[in-house]
């Protein structure tokens, strides 16, 4: 299969690429707004791949570029960008395809972080309402620690909680995230379930300022 | 230390009074509106200890009296009884007390339940506005499953986010959730955290209702 990380030069992004890469024989292309940064950025997972001894071409081409080539679309962009990237790779996409929808809207203040959903309820909802009504939007991966992912040494022991109202397309992106070692796909439901997973990140980020030790968390339901 | 649950005839209050019974020194009290009904209830849990070879007093008195004989007041009541049960109380409280507010408000639709935090922001900053201002307000224990608190035949491993403003306070409350065997307590930081607390319980719901399998979970950070 052949993903494609829209935003895939950004710390999420980064990580789902270079664990896709590693741990499947999933193709991976990078996308951005700038199709030189793409290129640079999939040189450079090429080069910490091959660090560790694994030569795999990744390949970097503008968002529409990207998507067009790919049957699963990852919007892991920062969420105020969302609904314009959906909206730039709309032309290219079919039914076939779907599109992922990882990002959470925070806000910070001194307290700490704070789950600040759009007015759609959340993010994914977001994505959903710019898509084409013939793509299915599947909401995963809000919540796991880019460092960690990123981490190639790191072994992740994560759930990732899947949303969606297609359910062909929510299994689809359940074995993509299960393709990845250490993580365990749960369906969360429907797509309008999506606010109280996207909500986790900001506690998850809580956890981390407030608990001496915790740092690139994630979570486990048991 | 004694602690007064009251709503402890409900079901986290319930699960809460038992294991504190079982597993600590502390002495605890089960209030209700209606101070008959608590007596009943603290002797069915006298009753629950005692099939398991326990023999403990566990005493039955209205909110007023419980809370009045305690110094941790637990307001473990539906969420929209939550400020008249402290104004019903705020008479018996004073600055060596704690409030602890455990309850979430939540809607359910036809996609499962979700997050329907107060205007204040969350059921514990409900309880802070409807406290005297010299009783500190801690919240934890939101994201515990009812039944696997109250069967007592099951091991607990869950984590307990507290938010509380109060570092003392917060302490007491944080030493209380790990004197239960199986519970590890996480510091969320200041009270005005707790949205993204409360907002994990209709996720645990929403999982368990959408996987095999799953029922009764707990969360961990790791």
């Amino acid at each position: 299969m052949e993903i494609a990380l829209l935003g895939g030069t950004g710390d999420i992004g980064q990580g789902l690429a270079l664990r896709w890469a590693l741990d499947t024989d999933h193709s991976v292309v990078i996308g951005s707004r700038d199709a030189d940064k793409a290129e640079r950025k999939a040189n450079e997972y090429h080069s910490s791949l091959k660090e560790i001894g694994v030569t795999l071409d990744i390949a970097g081409y503008s968002n529409e570029t990207a998507a067009d080539s790919a049957e699963v679309v990852v919007v892991s962009v920062p969420p105020e960008y969302a609904p314009q990237t959906v909206e730039t790779v709309a032309p290219v996409l079919g039914e076939d395809d779907i599109l992922v929808s990882p990002a959470v809207q925070m806000s910070r203040d001194a307290s700490g972080f704070h789950y600040d959903p759009p007015e759609a309820g959340s993010v994914a909802e977001v994505v959903d309402r710019a898509a084409p009504d013939d793509v299915p939007v599947v909401s995963a991966f809000q919540n796991l620690a880019a460092g960690a992912l990123s981490d190639l040494e790191t072994d992740l022991e994560a759930d990732v909680v899947v949303t969606g109202d297609d359910s062909e397309a929510k299994e689809t992106v359940m074995a993509l995230a299960e393709d990845i070692d250490g993580l365990r796909p749960l369906d969360g439901g429907p797509l309008a379930n999506t606010g109280v997973v996207e909500s986790v990140t900001p506690l998850l980020i809580n956890l981390a300022m407030n608990n001496d030790g915790m740092h690139d968390l994630g979570v486990r339901f048991e």
